[in-house]
């Protein structure tokens, strides 16, 4: 029989890769999404000081420890802090802990919950959402009311949680008073509050608050809150910023397949990202670039803006021939290819050079494709 | 208000440690379990390497495409691999894609997804377990017959899975007959073979054989494939051997929870591990290290082996009273106090100085304490 | 101790009804469902001689074995009857047995598996409903074509049924060949077509067609065909229609908690509904009072019917003043009290006399509230 | 095309059956469950006399509400009573009702909830369950205390709720201060305590003392209670017995499909049953004839009683030749083919003809299979 030293020699050889190497262009940047980009050196940097020696697994480690204290910092003395692996745990973990097994989520139909996440709130959860339509992929009391209705009818799931995203999911961002009167509406009904806060820091940036100031101080009851769009390899949080919110949590993230043994790999990330400046800066340069992107081809004749710029997307509508034209260079995304929308995301590690020269390729391409009409297809799924 | 900036400023300052250092002793090392054990560097170098740049996300990227390649090269030509978060990730889903809604899995009483994955099984999955007893975590087609019928009757969850786990969570290891012969009895009534490959590269290492050697040619049809108890961060794969035994994991890795979006980090790790021979030089030294400590500890009066030593784990059971007073000194796990039994763990980095370290520390606590009575107590759990 | 024997000598004083008493008045008749209506007395007569003697239970009796032989003959030779205890389990099990894990279900707004179910598809079935709005609570495949896209997108929950209700929660009814129209666009995509049949004998009855002139002949594969609504005490059928269309529903009726053990007195309530023309007899009596109702109050100023009167329900915009006088003398539904909606719903056992009734009360209650404006409030739950 | 009508008078002719008839022998009774016996007369008669008229469906109608007082009756004042279809469906429902998401539930190995609901408390409640083998079907707080550990460990399902079947699904019955001893233990450790009591009249019959006496009064939170097995045609109730146990049970019930929509003629059915003492009446009969049949067969060399005989059920070993060659003339079940054992299973309508009966076909079988050996088989499934 072969022998295990023989295969591996054989391994070695063959693929032809013994030694690590880049498999692509590290230099190739694009406007596809803000999980394209890669990791902050200083978070390669913070995982590299993590390792060594033996650290208790499963979250009793000194740096989910620490954590604990970095995100007390951001958002209050009394908060709890969860590592999970990616936003949809973090999401589908927050609100089963906010729930009963009958309790139900409002949110808007663009929500990343309904949207982006196959049916793990519905299949995962058990959970049932209501969903409404937005302009803008914002809620306000007004438009919860429409399913906040129902309590004591057992036919009815009952509503008892609002989920929000911040910035949404169409790039747009709550102020802290919209927040506010959302939470006070929800809490009046005895309705408790998730924020989905994948792209947070990029909302606390165009603010320019501190993230206390448009989660807890506003109402939020749990929060995801996202590191992976940010500069980190993976790792999200969930924040329990009211602890009569949430329940069971710690046995939720078992169960639901979300507990990372080597625990302190994922917070020392965290960390890394949140205990200086770093989260700010990287949620700085991405909104900066969008806004100079948004800038820019509201000067292109056929790009028209979609949504008020506030973070780091930027959508637009354009002929869908110029958008297939420029896509051969650079990736982005057909965003709702039925009206002709795309959508550019901007990252932590996006250049001004990076966005001028998108901006020519989609100059270049409008050009060419003057006479275009609209062709139709179906909506994108992004995250 | 307090702008955004001033506050990072204050975090920088009050939490004093912007700058990312260790908070914890890099030379400690314990046998607590071979996932307190922190990152080769040669997983570490390749993650740095995938770095810069954007590449496509959740899995379309060159790593996982790469990936590809290694496994088929590991595992035969029409593999397919799926890189998940965790092993109760990998376990759930795997089990899910071989199983209709009614299905049901037949597994050791000892197996990790009966014993170590909270309810993950059952309320994810919705799969009942079977479990049987065994004296020594492996399954044979004589106890799997105990659990092996009702196939056609309603009332009975059906039974269409059978997992094993090599090398058990016993520290054992299945020969490659023993697996031909479960599989052989399971394909003839129609059911698919699972295994829980969490250290199966410990399980080939013992046996000084290929990785197909123990899943493809003796009639494994999914495999959960472990890197994190290995030396990565993080990392399962779920790799498909049969393809008509799984149906849309694709679906099920997303619904489920566990599709890394920045894969390229999860994927790199993965190949750098199995291209070369980091695997297998791995388990050796944990396996090897397990062995030394076997046989030290086998001359010391009071404690005795209770199973056999194949992989990295040597459980044995020793007076209590003793083994407390060596956890003081060094981490690890009591088993089951009600006898008294405790298990080592050893990892890729235990180095012979930390084994004897070990032995030196049980001598001195077993010396001190030979009166003492076993006390009663609880088992333990562990992963 | 007090003996047993003591304890239920005093029950039957102490209550005071020791021989079996209405606790209703038999005469009194609403029209707030068709399942406030009682049992047809033929089917009385039929549970009686069910009865007596001991029959296999499960499914295994002489009644349910003929039951197949008397939905074969309304649906056509290869269809498979399985009756569940009621109009949810019937739908939440048909749309399990038709879909993966990770399959979704496109209906309408209104339909009841949305509205009047809880969360049952949703954390029973681990089912996502796409929902589309409906002028009608009827889709055609434009509606359809709304949601039905994303195959192979991991994102997306896999629309691969398609759901429509005949008649519709709304009162409507499908033609033949409204139905083959959507039955063709879904086949055409991969997804099958599910009829929630509740009041499928109501919809025969208005289009005057044989049952499988609605179903089998125009391309639905499963059927939740409804008894309960039409007269008997409880039991729906799932009939599969193609049977490729379905799957392990024998393992799903007991696992989701619909198999009846003493079986025999469902299906012979079934038998006796559909074996000679009582269904047919019913609905034609209930949607025969629902177009006298609709024709006498459309004379009425103030009240304005909302929706065609296809089968035994009848909706209508009134002043809500009049609405709350008119009920506090006979019961009806506030539909949608948002647009000051009720509705009027027949059954098997209305008679001109309560229809007449029904009338003149509304002539009073409208008279007397001529200048009322409306009020507002929340859309009702029914069933 | 062929008219509804027409279609229906074809429909007449042609299974050949318009007037209801009977398809079984009303003469015939066995041995093989109760839930083979029909239904007493008297619940017939209450049936009818609920009929007639419209009322409130989903609960709301006046036998529901006088089943609440029925119920405290027997259980005690605080007692709140849910009507559901059927065993597995209340024994779910509670126990859902009674643990949060990440709760887990100990029980008798034998324990219907393990053996005979085919996955429904793992997949439609999500609930694991910690099996123990009994020698009986009966817990007892030693035996309890391998499972009631582990709180706090998240890597484990929190044992939070002990179920236990009175009378078991072998036959016995736990004495009340058992119950109680069980309720302490359990209660001191945080947990709940869930009786199935699908046969709890039979207990109570045997044990001749109150309903309470045997679950309120020694602890039991909240009960599953039978009336199905004991001569109606299907209903069961779930009984709070103290309010903190429960929550939700109104949307679990309707969740999990098993609300009724009229519910006025589960209501009647249960009241007939437990108003007077029907209850008693039936019990005690199907226990006397169980008794009857255990002293006759007692005699009968070949045939070795493997359980008291304390309610409905008789368990034996016997030559399996012998069973298959009387089970030609009475149906009854194989237990466990695999040591000989078979369950004869009394009910509220078995004669003592049928007794003597059965015991005279049992004696011609046994004698003429004096040389036979046993074979083996596998368990039987029954309910």
């Amino acid at each position: 029989m072969v022998k295990a030293t023989e295969l591996t020699g054989t391994t070695t050889a063959d693929p032809g890769n013994p030694t690590p190497t880049r498999l692509h262009n590290p230099a190739s940047r694009g406007f596809a999404s803000d999980n394209c980009a890669g990791v902050h050196s200083e978070i390669l940097t913070a995982l590299a000081l993590s390792n060594g020696g033996h650290e208790a697994s499963y979250g009793e480690d000194a740096y989910t420890k620490r954590l604990q204290g970095v995100m007390a910092h951001h958002f209050g003395p009394d908060t709890e802090a969860f590592p999970v692996f990616n936003g949809t745990g973090a999401n589908v973990l927050s609100l089963q802990s906010m729930l009963p097994r009958w309790g139900a989520v409002i949110c808007a139909a663009t929500s990343h919950i309904n949207i982006d996440e196959n049916a793990a709130p519905e299949r995962v959860g058990g959970i049932k959402l209501l969903t409404i339509d937005t302009p803008d992929g914002k809620l306000t009391p007004e438009l919860i009311a429409q399913e906040a209705w129902g309590w004591g009818i057992e036919h009815r799931a009952q509503p008892l949680v609002v989920s929000i995203t911040q910035s949404t999911e169409r790039g747009t961002v709550y102020t802290p008073s919209e927040i506010q009167a959302i939470a006070d509406f929800a809490h009046a009904r005895g309705i408790t509050l998730h924020m989905d806060g994948a792209r947070l820091a990029n909302a606390a940036a165009h603010l320019n608050v501190p993230l206390r100031a448009i989660t807890r101080d506003v109402g939020v009851d749990v929060l995801s809150f996202g590191g992976t769009k940010n500069g980190i390899i993976l790792g999200e949080t969930i924040v329990l910023l009211t602890k009569e919110a949430s329940a069971g949590l710690k046995y939720l993230r078992k169960m639901n397949m979300q507990l990372a043994s080597k625990m302190r790999f994922v917070s020392a990330q965290i960390i890394a990202l949140m205990e200086g400046d770093l989260w700010l800066r990287s949620a700085q340069q991405s909104n900066s670039m969008a806004k100079r992107l948004s800038e820019a081809v509201r000067e292109i004749p056929g790009i028209k803006l979609t949504q008020e710029v506030q973070s780091n997307a930027v959508f637009a509508t354009m002929p869908p021939a110029a958008a297939s034209k420029a896509r051969e260079r650079v990736r982005f995304l057909d965003w709702n290819p039925v009206r002709g929308e795309v959508r550019w995301m901007c990252s932590f590690d996006t250049m001004p050079e990076d966005v001028d020269n998108l901006v020519a390729i989609l100059q270049e391409s409008v050009g060419s494709c003057q006479n275009e009409i609209h062709s139709v297809g179906e909506p994108a799924i992004v995250s």
